[in-house]
């Protein structure tokens, strides 16, 4: 089965704690790396979890708040130092290059590898990257400064041979990849074989969403429909409702309501404002509206397509 | 007695490892913080050692590499977080300004306290900030990007009162302050009492020098002369001294040759090769040289009076 996880690398909004760290996720579709958010300190969360920052070539950052990318410029320069060659792609609604390069022409050091960047469209939803396996497009979000979230989509995956079949209708090797596909099989003499006889259903795709920082909001329901796995900040509790939306954030109820109308199979709550020093009162508070609610707690990895 | 004491918050250069920080060391001057260097994950640092953040106004950036300077901007906004409203003081031999302006411009995050950016000079030592019980001078170090160390010396501290004599004497209360300044009394009928018959000897004045990263520099000794607490940067091992010199760092030996040049009491060894996970090699490389040589322990405070 195709690997789709998400690994929670930090939860904690605002300042990092002892036990806490920025927002950052290391979502692996197939083996392939996805940093989303790069908190300080995420290059040793990276470390502690085993993960080769040699295989990270794309970074999604949700925006320009210091608690989800403070990490980036020392991850880059670690990258740097460990040789890497390859592009790192890093993915963001607002010029985070303005930065980074400002950091890099006072300390003349060479970045050994191109690095691209690439505009995130918070308007509205758009494809902002896709390989043969995921498509990942953004997630509009309503903060205080320009915010995206992302949604990463499996494609449909090759319908099953069933060697049996196979060798009893004598498909030749070369058709093989045609009936993955779909397509029904047409013998020498002119038959057609039904596909269905030949292949078994495909695993289900799944999808894994990512709401960073955002106030309630419903129109990213429509972009996330259906969603396996939806993430979804959850700062504060019901008490500090006025706080959320003062500042622009979520609470644990809302993004209960959030995954209950997109109609999520499962839900992971973070960002936590470190007013909680229980967490469990946030994950109470969304079971009440939510059942299949956990906390993403930090270190843990989330199997998607076993949620 | 005054307290002055240096607690080590990172020892490792270039990339932060599972146990080692990047570069920071908290200056204690009777109950004063000196901040000085702030590599990323510095703040969880000062958290783990119980240090108030609001306790922090002035610190002391080395030079512009990441390693150095990367927890500054994380730092910068959990103190904002926290309501700090007195002056931060910023000590840099170059322009970091600019670096945290670029972050906060696109934060839209209003800073609620004033910083002061303060140009540290590195071609010459100079006085970057004095108050009534100690100096600070930069030291001009040789690297790749310009980069300065700070020197730390308490001011002669006051004679102390023998209360006996004082007594004896009849010497009035508002004439103690001038006794402590080693003036002589004149009593009301002229008499001349020598200072020595009414205070003993002040205690000595410490100093502590810290010397970032630099490759191995004769013109330091004069600055440092005699200090009591040497910080010398050893990246490397004497293998590596190729490196070292490349690099513009310094090997253990070097470090240890600097402290015995300059008349030193003791030395710590810091900045450390990620390549060493064994330290006791740059050690028993440097106490060939200079036998009072520790290893800069992250976590450890040393206590300057006692070295």
């Amino acid at each position: 089965m195709t690997k789709f996880s998400v690994l929670i690398l930090g939860n904690a909004s605002a300042a990092p704690t002892l036990t806490r760290n920025n927002t950052s996720q290391l979502v692996n579709v197939n083996e392939q790396y996805f940093l989303i958010d790069c908190g300080e300190g995420t290059q040793t969360k990276l470390r502690e979890n085993k993960i080769k920052l040699q295989r990270l070539n794309h970074i999604f950052i949700s925006h320009l708040h210091g608690d989800h990318y403070f990490g980036l410029m020392g991850l880059i320069q670690t990258m740097n130092l460990l040789g890497k060659t390859t592009p790192l792609y890093i993915y963001c609604p607002s010029n985070i290059e303005e930065i980074i390069n400002v950091h890099f022409k006072f300390s003349e050091s060479a970045i050994k590898f191109p690095i691209f960047y690439q505009h995130v469209n918070c308007e509205e939803s758009e494809i902002i990257f896709e390989n043969e396996k995921v498509v990942v497009s953004s997630i509009p979000l309503t903060h205080r400064i320009p915010c995206a979230g992302y949604i990463f989509t499996e494609k449909p995956k090759p319908r099953k041979i069933n060697s049996i079949a196979i060798e009893q209708y004598e498909v030749p090797k070369h058709q093989i990849y045609k009936l993955k596909l779909g397509e029904d099989y047409v013998a020498a003499d002119g038959k057609i074989i039904k596909n269905k006889l030949l292949t078994d259903d495909s695993s289900p795709s799944f999808s894994y969403a990512f709401c960073s920082d955002t106030k309630y909001e419903e129109k990213i329901i429509d972009i996330i429909k259906d969603v396996t796995l939806l993430y979804h900040e959850a700062t504060f509790s019901e008490e500090h409702s006025d706080r959320a939306k003062k500042t622009f954030h979520s609470t644990a109820i809302q993004a209960a309501i959030i995954a209950n109308k997109s109609n999520a199979k499962k839900l992971i709550i973070g960002h936590f404002s470190n007013r909680y020093p229980d967490l469990n009162i946030l994950l109470e508070e969304a079971k009440t509206i939510f059942g299949n609610t956990e906390i993403a707690i930090q270190g843990k990895e989330f199997n998607i397509a076993e949620v």
